[in-house]
């Protein structure tokens, strides 16, 4: 466990229990003012900077977040080939995703200023399937965010079950999301009776959020690109439903 | 012609050219900052004072607002069998209400201070049928917000031709919006590359966004409630739509 502080942000590195892994605790100066908390899981690639600068961001914001590694072994990978067997490693084990979620939740609940009812997750790529998944299993969680995630699920919310507001922020032009995967999330958010924010930015792409986008999907030839209006636009509708949990 | 001062914001109602009815503008202290403007189109009620109060906050904003009169006569109405016929009449007229749209571009563009390429319409329940409508003709609008408005149409958006971004905000649970509409919606602005925002919320009905609208509800025996969380969020958007736009 080590800790650094930059730019009024402290940074923590923790250990999880029950073999969990690891997580990166970000929070702004110490308050007693209860706010809400975030909860950060990474694309494929793994727990990379870019996660981490999301949870930064978050605290930068005044908010306690946890950017939580879902990979066993802490794997980061630049290449997609590499990302994708992470991925899949994950995928195959949903208990333990579960786990760790549940784990982060607690974390979260024991840092000074947290508001307990107010615990979100967000997720890129990978991490917004995740976090989507998570809602729909009924964690209570205030809301979830998926950022140029996968929206399909065999397992659709269910009225009663899930308690989380949900944020698609998606491009339109995302081959790895059809068309259809978004018009099934408005259905099954309406029937679930569930609060459901879409930004479906066109001409946009995966990975519309992350400023490296645009180099790896040049050197890998993968559809990927950086969108700095969806990426502004997707951030601000997220400050604002942590902004209106703060308010209540 | 009439003015009148009012928290800072002057209020100002205007006789349109060809016989096209009135218009009320609203602007804050005069600058030379370029900022948007907005055009405001009221419920089936006609313009009343909800549909005043929502273009004097765009001014308290620091927005130039016009709330548009849509009915011939300047007809209002609180009883919705009226309403309905002033409504009919309006629709049956689809040059007219063009050409108001039109002409309220040009008194916006007029006023010092208009960012010419920022001209956003907004409108509620008929008022927000209308701003999509005219985004789908082509309107040289950056944007467009629906607060509970019919969103079907015989005419949908085509690429090249749509050129507003879109914001709509419905309640799910608002009958005289079918599922259908809404999951429509997301496919016809996908299918025509437009960015869609579209925020629905669960168990809410016709009307969220007015503070009358529960009593009308109750007196009329419909399906109206003003619901002010979804007031709150949809309106944040909007500025937050707004905002985008002055930072270019």
């Amino acid at each position: 466990m080590g800790a650094s502080v930059q730019a009024e942000v402290l940074e923590q590195t923790l250990s999880l229990p029950d073999n969990l892994g690891t997580a990166v605790l970000y929070r702004a100066a110490a308050s007693d003012e209860l706010k809400p908390a975030v909860i950060v899981v990474h694309e494929w690639w793994g727990l990379n900077d870019y996660a981490k600068s999301r949870a930064r961001m978050l605290a930068e914001a005044g908010y306690t977040a946890l950017a939580l590694n879902m990979y066993d072994e802490g794997e980061v990978s630049d290449h997609p080939e590499n990302a994708k067997l992470f991925m899949q490693k994950a995928l195959a084990n949903p208990k333990q995703m579960n786990a760790r979620v549940d784990t982060a939740m607690l974390v979260l609940r024991q840092q000074r200023g947290v508001n307990n009812n107010a615990i979100y997750a967000i997720g890129y790529c990978f991490g917004g399937a995740v976090v989507l998944q998570q809602a729909r299993r009924g964690v209570n969680l205030a809301g979830v965010a998926s950022f140029h995630g996968s929206l399909g699920t065999e397992t659709p919310a269910q009225k009663g079950v899930i308690k989380a507001k949900v944020l698609v922020a998606n491009g339109a032009a995302d081959p790895f999301v059809p068309a259809e995967q978004v018009t099934g999330l408005v259905q099954e958010m309406a029937a679930a009776e569930v609060d459901l924010q879409l930004m479906n930015f066109a001409n946009v792409t995966h990975g519309f959020s992350n400023p490296g986008a645009t180099a790896k999907g040049q050197k890998y030839n993968m559809p990927l690109a950086y969108d700095a209006a969806a990426d502004k636009a997707s951030w601000q509708a997220l400050l604002d439903m942590l902004g209106r949990e703060q308010a209540n």
